[in-house]
């Protein structure tokens, strides 16, 4: 065993989007797990949107604490057990996940780590926001057979399982937005999306109704802004809509992260009678075993891929970083050290 | 029995708000029923804000046709039954309610009207929203015992209901909105909440913040704009919003009330878990049973009211609605024949 670890630090704090020289990788010394605490050598931690709106300060009533300069990252991660107190239950070289990401080596408290259990073929898709998707389409939004469903940020992490596991839920379309004409031709080809709406060339509720010319009956929102206009726009009666992130306001170079501001129409609502959940209203451990059994059984029997960039070594996390928000990748991104 | 009724029509679309010249009282002869029509002498009849939307067009989703100039207006009533087909199950002298208000007497079809019951112990009190105030309640919001209930338009035909019931439903603290001091002072003294704030006066998040420093629960919004976001703003984690109405664009000259704009901030309806309902997402015949005994039994124990105006004769009626829309009155427009 080394005796030093690297992690990721935020330096200063960006003005606009986060680039590479905003973070630094910093050698320190191995961490000395303390009373209770199991020591992980980490071998995987995933980049998520959220970390923009994290670095853009703490949020009143957000469940993550915001980042400061000069604090590391964190981030879900997976890793290896180097030591553990004899009555941890898990013995070295046992797999375990917790959120301690952006560094080699971790001594995480007692109660903030979980064994995994081989639910999931791929340890990685662990990592992967299986658990926010299913949640969104069977608590928050009720998807029900037949349903035509409209997954914006459909190439995400979220979005690019929320796709597939609609689909495998017996949704009877699905359409998807995403920010490039090659992303989009992937959501058809790789990801089972009907069809695929881009931002940034026509509006998109034109493209959605061109898409769903029914309307739609579920949304899985994970960008707010025009696509959330566009999904009351194409809304059916009775619409639900599962509303899970904010990547309008997430990738904007004007906003820091923490707002995501849309005009709507309330007298559409009630028309129409819609419903919007906020996905924190219904997160929570109820549906933890119940995903993980069903997402393990489409991943076994291909019906849901587990679509991800694998970015190698803790010194290229800070450009995976910049390049995720950039939307340059499809699907979750996994830094593997 | 005259052998004319009078009735009241859309005279020419108004530019802003409706006035009382917008609208002709006319004689027409005597409806005369059809098969199996049953012919209504209309005792009282309802003034309630969606009209100025209807009066602003047809509105595509809406359960409700516009009016057009030359229109009749409609909205619910009840009256005796004049003359009824053998097998209608009503004879002479019963009460029925009814949608072909605003006309002395109507020839109403069969399936479009249903016998009062005596439920309530004022057939009135059918004209009365607690239908709605219940079902946005119990449904939509999911009221529990001590939560805190804002009700934006409380005292308007819902609000003021919606209030009440709220209390008796086991609400620990319930405000109200309005816009004008009297009517602000008698939220309290006469309607039982706990405290009001005023609409065009200091912000209303500002005033909403001091009314309920700790939150609120649940909202009964019926009124959109402004007063949805100083919810969002005063919103608890889990918070439920019924929203139910839209007097900020049907109050407005500048919208046709077909339109309710509103900004509102998603990344707080996920940070909060907020849940969002149109109040066409459930309501239904299923509720209905249950609010009619429930709030038949309040009446009676005197532990809600039903806060309403009579306003006597047709001919006063086109008043009526433009004095509702002007927020003169508090609780239901009540016009008696």
């Amino acid at each position: 065993m080394p005796g030093t670890s690297r992690e990721v630090r935020l330096a200063v704090r960006p003005e606009g989007l986060p680039e590479p020289e905003h973070f630094a990788v910093v050698q320190v010394p191995m961490p000395v797990p303390g009373d209770g605490e199991v020591l992980v050598r980490n071998r995987f931690f995933h980049v998520f949107p959220a970390l923009r709106t994290l670095i853009g300060g703490s949020v009143k009533g957000a469940p993550f604490p915001g980042l400061r300069p000069g604090d590391t990252l964190y981030g879900k991660a997976i890793g290896e057990v180097v030591s553990a107190p004899p009555d941890a239950g898990v013995r070295p070289g046992d797999l375990v996940q917790h959120w301690l990401g952006w560094r080699e080596y971790a001594a995480v408290p007692a109660g903030r780590w979980s064994p995994l259990d081989g639910t999931l073929p791929d340890p990685a898709a662990h990592l992967g926001q299986a658990a926010i998707a299913y949640t969104a389409l069977t608590r928050d939004a009720r998807l029900r057979p037949g349903d035509t469903v409209f997954v914006s940020g459909g190439a995400g992490g979220i979005g690019s399982l929320a796709g597939q596991i609609a689909r495998a839920l017996g949704a009877g379309r699905v359409i998807g937005s995403t920010g490039s004409p090659d992303k989009a031709k992937r959501l058809v080809s790789e990801l089972g999306y009907d069809a695929a709406v881009l931002r940034g060339t026509r509006p998109i509720a034109d493209q959605l109704a061109e898409a769903a010319p029914d309307g739609i009956d579920v949304l899985v929102d994970n960008v707010g802004g025009e696509q959330l206009q566009a999904a009351i726009a194409a809304a059916r009666p009775g619409a639900r809509f599962a509303i899970v992130g904010t990547l309008a306001g997430q990738l904007s170079p004007d906003l820091a992260g923490t707002t995501a501001p849309v005009e709507i129409d309330t007298f559409q609502l009630i028309v129409k009678g819609i419903e919007m959940r906020g996905f924190g209203s219904s997160a929570g451990p109820a549906a933890d075993p119940e995903w993980a059994g069903r997402f393990g059984g489409w991943l076994r029997s291909g019906e849901v891929t587990f679509p991800h960039v694998r970015v190698t070594g803790i010194e290229n996390a800070p450009r995976a970083l910049h390049e995720m928000i950039g939307g340059r990748h499809l699907g979750t991104v996994i830094v593997e050290l």
